[in-house]
């Protein structure tokens, strides 16, 4: 067992590939201030929509369905639009329905199985909640970008977006 | 119900507060596309992983542990550098510990509790990834930015990191 601790910009010990070496100190601070602010962010964020009582992921599912034509979505569609998988996302559907927020419906002469259905009390706990988190997301993130900063930050994240998108045969 | 869908750059019929308008469209479409990457990218590191048998936050774990003293962490201190709680940090553990890449210790004489240890097991299945994952984290993030968008994104973020470190609790 080794332990002297390798520098934060090397691989623990192991040969660089040819094809991709090591972060450069520059690029692995990039590297972890992003991961810093993704995982920050999504706590923050959660910790801000527990006075409605809300998690973050049922925050998001309220938002899909409320943009959906009357307020459901084929289960299958809900997962593709939250980038969850199927078997995660029905424990959560399992839990909002519970509180109310959310009922799986079968749909009548569809055989592509369940829907989720906004109820009017989650309908409700969405409108109530929408502007904390709106205040949120600005004092957390997007307030904290000048004009610039937000239009270049969407410039170099939009293709990565689409990328990723694709790579999970999305696009 | 109403079944008029809201537009996505309006918030969902509620009153907009006067110290936190909703997003513009130009505001939305960067936080949507920083969820999307957030999200996308860690499924992405997480498929690409699974070679090495390893979830994403074990591969961060064995990261951290194999830059520490001794390759080992109070585990209080390894939930702070990991940003997650106590008890998640726990059941992930003892999955890791199952797959003997980690040993949590008692130290004796310290109180403080208990160490989670890398065990050779873990720092040489850290090797074998590591060259991987780097490859993966270029591919997918890192060599998508051109100098200056690399600079431009770290001087962004780096304030909003640590602004979230210290609403944490960490900074």
């Amino acid at each position: 067992m080794e332990t002297n601790a390798p520098e934060p910009t090397e691989p623990p010990a192991a040969p660089t590939p040819d094809d991709a070496p090591w972060l450069t100190a520059r690029e692995q601070r990039l590297w972890r201030a992003h991961l810093e602010v993704s995982r920050l962010l999504e706590y923050q964020l959660g910790r801000e929509l527990q006075g409605h009582d809300l998690a973050i992921n049922d925050y998001e599912i309220l938002v899909v369905l409320s943009e959906s034509p009357d307020h459901r979505m084929r289960m299958t569609d809900l997962a593709t639009a939250t980038l969850q998988s199927k078997s995660r996302l029905s424990h959560q559907i399992t839990r909002m329905e519970s509180a109310g927020l959310v009922l799986r419906q079968e749909c009548p002469g569809d055989r592509r199985g369940l829907y989720a259905h906004l109820t009017e009390h989650g309908w409700q706990t969405l409108r109530k909640a929408a502007p904390d988190h709106v205040r949120s997301v600005r004092a957390h993130f997007i307030d904290r970008f000048d004009d610039e900063q937000l239009d270049a930050m969407y410039t170099a994240l939009a293709p990565i977006a689409e990328h990723l998108r694709a790579l999970r045969g999305r696009a």
